[in-house]
C-alpha cells in the first residue's frame, strides 16, 4: 500500500472553521450544543454536511435508518470502500466536538485529497451515523447497531423519546428515511476509521498528541424501577414509610461500591434519575433510574450486573420496596482490527506525533461497525477530560494531529494511485 | 354559650355529593385530583364553591392574595366572626379530601344551619385559603402565611413555578386578586376551626372517629444544591469523578439517620429531586433537592437542621463537591388555643364520637392563623394513612363525624341565638 508523503497534512484552519460553523446550529445555553438526534436542528446540521460534501464532489446515499454515506469514488470499480465518520448529533448539553470532529475530520480528509489531487484505488466514504448519543432515543449507537445487525430496524423505529414520539416517526417527519436498505453495504467494506475526542483525561495528562485505540470498554445499562408508596412527608411515621427515593439512594451507593471493587478499569454511575411525583411534601412513590456499568472485561460486566440485581433486590426487600431491573442497553467489550490499529499507529509515527495505546471508555459507532468490517479508532485529547458538557474543548493543534493521522491511515488503506 | 342539641347533625349525603362534584374538576390520572393552585382547574373549583355559597345566602369577599371569605351574617353587628375553612387546591397527584373536606365541611355547616333555622350572634365565615399545598409555588400555606403576617405579599407574588410563572401573575390572569387588603381582618377574628383529614395512620389504627388536634409539628425545608462536574459516564476514571448524584444519595441516607435518631416523633425525607443534565451517559453535574424535617419539638428541628448542614457539608467536602443549603420554608411547632381545642373535645363528647388527642404531622393554614386568632383543628381518619396520593380515601361516616364535630364547635362558639 502506498502512503502519503510524511509532509502532507490536512488544512487545520479549514477544519476548525467547519467545526465552528456546524456549532452555530442547535446552540446550547452555555457555549456548547443541543443538537439532539432527529430534531429540527439535527436535520439542519445534516443538510449543511450534505452541502459541504456535494461541494467536494461527493455523492450521497442515505439508508432507511437515516445513516448518511458520502462517497468519493476510487479508481477501481471493484475495490471496496474505506469508511470514515462518526456522528453529528449531540447530548442535550453537549459539546462542539463529540462526534462532530469525526465527521468533519472525514470531510477534511476528502477536501485535502482534492487539494492535493490524490487518487485512491478504493472509494472513501464519509459517514454520519444517526443517533449515536441515545439520550433522546435509547440505546446509544442505535443506527450503527441496526446497520451491523445488532438491533432490528422495527424495534429501533419504535424507540420513544420522553414525549412519546418514536424514532421512526421523527425520521419520517424530517425526511431522512433513505431508500437504501440499512446494512446492505455491511459485507462490502474494506475498512472503517473513526476519529473521536477522548472524552477522558488520560491523553492530556500524559501529554500525548494521539491515542491509538486498541479496545473499547463494554457497557451495560440497567433501568431500575423502585416502587414504594406515595405519602405525606409530615404525617407518615418513619417505620411505616416505603420511600422509593431512599431505596434509590442506597442502590446508587451500591453501584459505586461495585464499580470500585473492580478498580481501576471498571466504572459505574447513574446519570438519569426521575422521581415521582417529585413534590416537596410527598414521599417518593416511584423512582426510575438507569445504572451505567463499563469495563473492558466481559466477565467483570457480568459480575457487576449480577451483583446489582442480587444486592439491589436485597436492599429493596429489606425496605419493603418493589424493584424491577430491565436491561435497556449494552455491548460487549471490543477488540479493534489489528491491521487497522497498526495503520493508525504507523501514521502517527510517520507524522511524528506522540501517541499511546488507549482503551475507549465510551461506546462508539466504531464498536458496532467492528462486528462487520475491519475497524479502528483514533483519539485526540480534550481539555480536562471533559465531555457531554457544553464546556467540552479541544485545541486546534489536537484536532489537526488527530485528523492528520486519520488522513494518513485512510489514504494508505485506500491505496494511493500514482 | 349555647350549644346545639346533641341530636342535631349535618347532612352527610349532601356533603358527600358536594365532595364528589368538586372532585370532577381537575381530575387526576388515577382517580384523584390534579387541581394545583392558580391553574384553570383551581379557578373553576373556586367558582363552583362561590356559587354554592351564594346559593346558601352567603356573601363573598376576596383579599389581595385570593383568599375567599364567604360570610353568613350573625345577629350582632359588633360580634367578631367565627371562621371555618381550609383549601381547595391539591397536589399534582392529590386526593379528593385533603383541604377540600375542610372547605366543603364548612359549607355543610352553613347549609345545616340554614336547614335548621339556626341563628348565631357571631357571623360564620367559610374560607378557602390560596395555595396551601406549595407544590407549584413554594412554600406551602403561602396565602394564610401572608394573611397572618408571616410573609410579605410582594415576596409571595414573586414566587415562581417550574415554568417561571409567578404567583402574582397567575392570580391576576385568573381574576382572583380581590380588593380587600390581605390580613385586614386578622385582628377581628373571634375564632377559627379547620377540619382536615389526618394524612397519617394513627386514628384508623386506634379506631377513633375524631382526632382533637392539640399541637402542630414544626417544619423545616432546606433546599440542597450539590454541584459536581458533568462528565462522560464511560471515560471518566472513578477517582476523578465529581458525581453530584452520589453526593445526593449519601445526604438522603444522612437525612434518614438524623430523623431516626429523634424517634418516634421526628420525621425526615426528600420528596423533590432534580438531576442535571439527567442523561443516561452523563455523570450528574448538579442535583437540587429539598429536605423536609418535622418535629413537635423546636429544639429537635434546630438540631436536625444543624446536623444536615454540618454533616452534609462534610460528605460533600470529602467527595470534592460543592454544596449550598438554603432554607426555603418552615414554621415552628404550634400549640393550638386551649379554649378552641376544648370546644372540639366537648363537641365530640356531646355527639358520642370516640376521640383522641393528636399532633398534626403536616402543616396547615390553621398553624399560621393560630398566630393571629384563637384556633383549633379537627381531624378525621383516612384509609391506610394515605394522602398526597390519588388513592387517598375516607369513608362517608368519617366525613360525617368530623363535620358534625365541626358544626357543634362552630355553632357553640358563634353562640346560638334563641
Amino acid at each position: 500500500m502506498a502512503a502519503p508523503g510524511e509532509n502532507l497534512r490536512i488544512n487545520a484552519d479549514r477544519l476548525w472553521d467547519s467545526l465552528m460553523e456546524m456549532a452555530k446550529i442547535g446552540p446550547g445555553v452555555a457555549g456548547g450544543n443541543n443538537r439532539q438526534t432527529l430534531t429540527d436542528a439535527d436535520s439542519e446540521g445534516r443538510k449543511l454536511f450534505q452541502k459541504w460534501c456535494e461541494d467536494a464532489a461527493m455523492t450521497m446515499a442515505v439508508d432507511t435508518m437515516g445513516n448518511m454515506f458520502m462517497t468519493r469514488e476510487g479508481t477501481d470499480p471493484n475495490a471496496l470502500p474505506v469508511y470514515v465518520g462518526s456522528h453529528l448529533d449531540t447530548q442535550p448539553t453537549g459539546g462542539k466536538y463529540d462526534g462532530v470532529l469525526g465527521v468533519l475530520g472525514g470531510l477534511e480528509v476528502i477536501r485535502t485529497m482534492n487539494d492535493l489531487g490524490i487518487k485512491t484505488k478504493h472509494p472513501v466514504v464519509v459517514t454520519n451515523w444517526t443517533n449515536e448519543e441515545g439520550t433522546r432515543f435509547a440505546p446509544a449507537m442505535l443506527a450503527s447497531g441496526v446497520f451491523a445487525g445488532v438491533h432490528d430496524q422495527d424495534w429501533a423505529y419504535d424507540r420513544k423519546d420522553a414525549e412519546g414520539k418514536t424514532f421512526g416517526d421523527e425520521l419520517k417527519r424530517l425526511g431522512w428515511v433513505g431508500d437504501e436498505e440499512v446494512g446492505a453495504r455491511k459485507d462490502k467494506m474494506h475498512a472503517m476509521f473513526e476519529l473521536h475526542i477522548e472524552q477522558g483525561p488520560i491523553l492530556e495528562a500524559e501529554n500525548k498528541d494521539v491515542g491509538v485505540v486498541t479496545h473499547g470498554q463494554g457497557l451495560s445499562w440497567t433501568q431500575v424501577t423502585i416502587t414504594g408508596k406515595e405519602s405525606h412527608t409530615g404525617s407518615t411515621p418513619m417505620p411505616l414509610r416505603r420511600n422509593a427515593g431512599l431505596g434509590m439512594a442506597r442502590i446508587l451507593q451500591l453501584v459505586d461500591e461495585i464499580a470500585l471493587s473492580h478498580a481501576p478499569h471498571a466504572v459505574g454511575a447513574a446519570g438519569h434519575i426521575d422521581v415521582y411525583p417529585n413534590s416537596r411534601n410527598v414521599i417518593p412513590g416511584k423512582v426510575i433510574f438507569t445504572v451505567d456499568f463499563r469495563s473492558p472485561d466481559i466477565a467483570v460486566i457480568k459480575n457487576m450486573e449480577e451483583r446489582l440485581l442480587a444486592e439491589g433486590q436485597k436492599i429493596c426487600d429489606e425496605m419493603k420496596l418493589e424493584v424491577e431491573f430491565e436491561k435497556v442497553g449494552g455491548f460487549d467489550p471490543v477488540e479493534f482490527d489489528k491491521g487497522c490499529v497498526e495503520a493508525v499507529r504507523n501514521a502517527a509515527e510517520r507524522l511524528g506525533y506522540s501517541h499511546t495505546n488507549i482503551i475507549s471508555g465510551a461506546g462508539h459507532d466504531a464498536c458496532w461497525v467492528n462486528k462487520v468490517a475491519p475497524t479502528a479508532m483514533i483519539m485526540c485529547p480534550c481539555v480536562d477530560g471533559l465531555s457531554h458538557n457544553e464546556a467540552e474543548e479541544i485545541s486546534k493543534d489536537w484536532a489537526k494531529a488527530g485528523t492528520d493521522v486519520l488522513f494518513h491511515a485512510v489514504v494508505e488503506t485506500a491505496e494511493i494511485v500514482e
